[in-house]
């Protein structure tokens, strides 16, 4: 696999090969110098599609809400891509639930492409193959992607930096603990999903979360929350119907225009970060220099503080 | 506040006074530039206390479980630190749970010494601040110093680079999605519990551990199983045991050179990535030369990788 091989699948991929588009996933996620050459063909061909988050508890009905959730929107027309972010093995690397078989109803339909993938590599929850992964479906001509994270640590708060519309999902039967980390996410919420809403409580827990707004200040935009019984395809066209709002919302202003900078910005200084880094450290581990100091804060002659800045001193010189 | 009162409060640290280590936790929080200073005061001060790591999802009952071995380790003649690590908000960059009253019956103990705090900063969970404050209470000279993590994040993994045991609470209750995450924290567990052990599917539970365990590689220490009703105390005496256990093997083996060489690594190289990467986000913004380039990405003249690329040639140049 060379570049040359490269361009001939995103030419593919531009023409609608499926195969080509799960080729270049697997390839940006495991190779960086081919990953520089794909995106810089395919970033061109972005922009168009229309990112939604989708995150919440483990056990919250997350993949059936997206599931049925992508079956609403081929109704409508639209096709759809969508990623699932699944928690790392901090050792092997790989994603936790592997390759996992998504129960998706929807999975033999050509306008659907789903892709599981891991938190591998990130610096603070999306990995950047994630990111690259959403502008190849973008390319690729998916009009809607969306993006599902499990878990309640970072990947879920920096799902805003990757989607235009929000989704958090909750249930009636969460526990305490759970409704005190619900008053992080709320400010992630575009929209709130209450789902499994025939369970008892559901009542409390939207009054809960309503309250919750009305202490917040969200601007303009007041998340709605939506009921739904995602096993039964209940509140779904409520919940799409949502979302459109608040894309015409994001639309009408300069919203989004910002959106794509702070984005932009975002996600360039995170690939400056990783490659100077990369960088460095393999510098400083064939001097023997990094060996040295660590050396000397392991047996406290130095703390880790004055380590790094006798680094950064070295580096200044050169 | 400047560097002659850091020192000052130092010496009363060191003196033992809890004023001074609470004022100095905040300090490290909230000011670079004494943190710094007081890091390198207090570094030849640590290396005594003994860092344990409890994990698990969120109503595992963790908090609990803290708590009570707390109370264990003082029946045994220990001091005791605790953090409690809560998730961020990405926008007002606090504690979520903010200041919570942690409900532990030892708040009063002078020998025990209670902090929250969030994972602000963080680059991949444990904020930098964490890892600063567990050095704090080691110089204050804690024998054991407890951190906990919430969720099923980056945070939970992390943990590892920061205990020498760490511990992960598992409970009968939980449901499949659940069951999948356990996969990954598997590998970070020197010992599990299964909590609620009062509860129905205890025994499957810890069955589905043990397969777990069979089908893993952890070397020469099998991390044992403890079953524990933490509010009603059972079982902790039995966690502590084992957690002692634990200690020896990783202290009569060159492990813990290991462990302190690795993390001491790690954390340099935290550090070294952070003033580096503000240094240059500095300079890159009042040069104006970070926003025509996010410029260029927005109007798609370039993609994000080049831009990138970009950046870090103009820094070889320099």
């Amino acid at each position: 696999m060379d570049e040359d091989d490269v361009s001939v699948l995103v030419a593919s991929l531009l023409r609608g090969d499926r195969r080509a588009l799960a080729r270049l996933i697997t390839l940006v996620e495991n190779r960086p110098r081919l990953r520089d050459r794909i995106m810089s063909l395919i970033y061109p061909y972005t922009g168009n599609a229309y990112v939604i988050g989708i995150t919440g508890s483990p056990g919250s009905g997350k993949s059936t809400l997206v599931d049925k959730l992508t079956g609403e929107l081929r109704t409508r027309g639209k096709t759809v891509g969508i990623i699932a972010i699944d928690p790392t093995s901090p050792f092997t690397g790989g994603a936790i639930l592997g390759d996992r078989i998504r129960m998706l109803s929807k999975s033999t339909d050509e306008g659907v492409f789903i892709r599981s993938m891991s938190t591998r590599g990130s610096l603070g929850g999306l990995s950047r193959a994630a990111y690259d992964a959403i502008a190849l479906l973008d390319a690729f001509g998916k009009d809607f992607v969306i993006v599902e994270t499990v878990g309640t640590g970072q990947a879920e708060v920096d799902i805003v930096d990757a989607a235009y519309t929000s989704i958090v999902v909750v249930t009636p039967d969460m526990g305490d603990e759970i409704q005190a980390i619900k008053a992080g996410i709320l400010e992630i919420a575009d929209i709130f999903v209450v789902n499994k809403a025939d369970l008892e409580n559901v009542d409390a827990t939207v009054m809960a979360l309503q309250m919750m707004l009305d202490l917040s200040d969200k601007g303009d935009w007041r998340p709605p929350i939506i009921k739904t019984v995602a096993t039964k395809g209940v509140g779904v066209k409520e919940l799409l119907d949502a979302i459109e709002r608040h894309k015409a919302y994001i639309c009408e202003t300069d919203r989004i225009e910002k959106m794509h900078y702070k984005r932009s910005k975002v996600r360039i200084l995170e690939i400056v970060r990783s490659k100077l880094m990369d960088k460095l450290i393999r510098e400083l581990e064939n001097s023997g220099e990094l060996d040295r100091i660590v050396k000397c804060v392991v047996e406290k002659k130095m703390d880790p503080y004055s380590a790094a800045d006798e680094i950064l001193r070295k580096l200044d010189k050169k």
